[in-house]
């Protein structure tokens, strides 16, 4: 069977421009680790010879179809019906199905509708995918040496059945291959810097794949290699990661692709230290972050978001007067609010952030001036200065992550 | 010519899992804008037979096809070619192209390389679209009574192309048509019991036509009314909208599509009075929302993030009885966190949100619960209880949402 596959995604709500269809993302992540390659995606309305004419043109060019929605109970959804006019095989009742989605309606104390008769009907010939968390099951058509697969829309629905039902069968279908990924993310350095310092590393593979990702302060790396043995996919990936975790040295926060907020829990939590902060542009974006991680309960004491010069004063107990003279956003005033807020928590550290976001100065400073504060057991408190680029939603990203990152280094006692 | 459109993303970096066609989105809105329908995407990668029989087949479907991408200067970009063999024509140097490029690298202290003469190449017979932004050119061919659009693929060059190139020459061919649009956003409701609530008005109109969107405690309405004269437009909107705004009640808080802290903050400056909060399971997710909006400094204080009980003793001032009788996640305590809130910041209004954010609980209260509290000048603090689906993120969207949603009640007096 040729390893590669279409995916089709049905619906006419993923014409417009509010919505984008995200679940091959999801089948490609997973047929890539088949060793499968996606050839072409196709996103259709609600039309069904328009979708039979997809099917068939599909169906030349690839060894798998798969097809995500349209196997709602409604007229509109016509997923089976194109397939089977597309394979020419008819649809054939299933009373199994219909026992399914009747026995399901009663554990809800609702009755069926008389419309969900239409979800029990398979194409002929094909397996059916039961569906736990729906009433549209998938199925599993093998025609032609090819296969056809027909999975629910919803996420919820879909990602279960795929990773239950299809990647067994695809697996036994597809010759034996691993694929073995590393997943680095990086701070401090512009992707293009980045590229540009690991580029003559990584260019040199085709096998393991690179792929880079940007997002404000925060880099990813994905390394993935596919071998037929699992020690020559870690060869490689030890061959070409080796080099590039060299390269990056300390700005290499993340090995196995968790956010800085969840390494900097790791590492609190080993020290059994806790951790608070102050912020001001950021007005709760650093917290939301750290709390976004179960159990960070564990280590973060919490916080205070000082908008206002005069909750700098009041609740960190920063001097007026320091305020006066050099602004709020100073290295003066980034540090009083770091040891402020470590005063008044108790905190074994703590982290602060003032700056300009923008659009408009308020204090002079250039918009994208952030000041990040720290305050800790050993020496006295101290603060950074960062010129950050880009719009208010980029510098606030910026600075929030310029401010975890602060804590790490300080807790690995790097530079 | 047909007013529908076909969209093909080109580029084997959007048939990974990382990367997903986003230009799409911007091309369908402006497109819609024109009264075209998009009726079909596609995403392939940088094969040029794929690519040759793709346009082909689009041509056969759509009216218009636009390609996105692959108009770089490496032997990886194919658009070119293969829209040249799809449509049967030659590809000519264009020296005016050439010179543009050349004079890009010059401006910048740079030597145009080599490879970049590719980018001179067009399909024979095509517009030249200028782009301001890049060194790829877009390219326009009418072709049997059908356009096809080539646009390079990054955003920034995109957008301003297609905008200021392609919608003026679009306009020209097609019929004269306008669109008028009405964006809601309410908030309580599920989205199943909202869609039973506004269905029987809107389904009975295919014009305006209806989307709607949902996000935790967030739910979109989108009207859309197409018609020859503007007044039938609005006429259109007004028809469908006015019973849905009567059905939706004090739940629509916006009705231009600006989000719930945007709303809030019209409202708060209206008044000439300021907010502050307290949180502690959205560890700053209200705060950051708050504080995403310019210029919220005019009536954002700043709030405190109590992620501990000692936190809220210390910095609220919450009577210590009060959670060892209650916990933390209580009525009472929201209604203290709210009180003490406003009593250290001075503010106008106060807002607080405790609850169990998953995915285990702290306190013996179920995994969703959450309390909000207000206090403001008027009358004595309240809090009020809810039961919130989902895992963890959902649930603290959901907490903030209500937060917020309770302030734009009590400024509007509302129930």
């Amino acid at each position: 069977m040729p390893q590669d596959a279409e995916i089709i995604a049905v619906g006419s709500e993923m014409l417009t421009s509010q919505r984008i269809d995200t679940n091959s993302l999801y089948i490609t992540d997973q047929l890539n680790a088949l060793g499968v390659e996606v050839r072409r995606k196709l996103i259709i309305g609600d039309d069904r010879p328009l979708l039979t004419a997809a099917v068939q043109d599909a169906l030349n060019h690839a060894g798998i179809v798969i097809l995500t929605g349209g196997l709602g109970p409604t007229e509109d959804d016509v997923t089976r019906e194109a397939v089977a006019s597309a394979l020419r095989r008819e649809l054939v009742f299933s009373q199994e199905i219909c026992d399914a989605i009747e026995e399901r309606f009663r554990r809800r104390q609702r009755k069926m509708a008389e419309i969900n008769k239409r979800q029990a009907f398979v194409v002929e010939g094909a397996e059916v995918l039961p569906n736990t968390n729906g009433t549209a099951s998938g199925q599993w058509i093998e025609h032609q040496g090819r296969v056809v697969i027909l999975l629910p829309g919803p996420p919820g629905e879909l990602k279960p059945l795929f990773a239950n039902e299809c990647v067994p069968r695809l697996t036994r279908l597809l010759p034996a291959q691993v694929i073995r990924t590393r997943f680095y993310r990086v701070t401090g350095f512009t992707e293009s810097d980045l590229d540009a310092l690991i580029a003559p590393v990584y260019t040199k593979y085709t096998n393991p794949s690179t792929t880079i990702l940007a997002a404000p302060g925060d880099i990813q790396i994905h390394l993935r290699a596919r071998c037929g043995a699992e020690e020559d996919a870690e060869r490689l990936l030890a061959e070409v990661g080796g080099p590039i975790e060299e390269l990056l040295g300390t700005h290499l926060f993340s090995r196995n692709g968790d956010p800085l907020e969840a390494i900097l829990g790791t590492l609190l939590r080993e020290r059994s230290a806790t951790l608070s902060i102050a912020e001001s542009c950021t007005g709760g974006m650093a917290g939301e972050r750290i709390t976004s991680i179960p159990g960070s309960s564990d280590y973060f004491v919490g916080g205070f978001v000082t908008y206002t010069d005069r909750m700098k004063i009041d609740s960190l107990g920063v001097d007026p007067e320091l305020i006066a003279q050099h602004t709020a956003v100073s290295k003066e005033v980034a540090r009083a609010m770091a040891e402020g807020t470590r005063n008044r928590t108790g905190s074994t550290f703590a982290v602060s952030i003032t700056g300009e976001a923008g659009p408009e100065s308020s204090t002079g400073a250039p918009v994208g001036t952030i000041f990040v504060g720290f305050a800790g057991p050993d020496g006295p408190p101290e603060a950074l200065r960062f010129a950050m680029p880009g719009d208010r939603p980029r510098i606030r990203g910026f600075a929030t992550q310029a401010a975890l990152d602060l804590v790490r280094r300080r807790l690995l006692k790097l530079d």
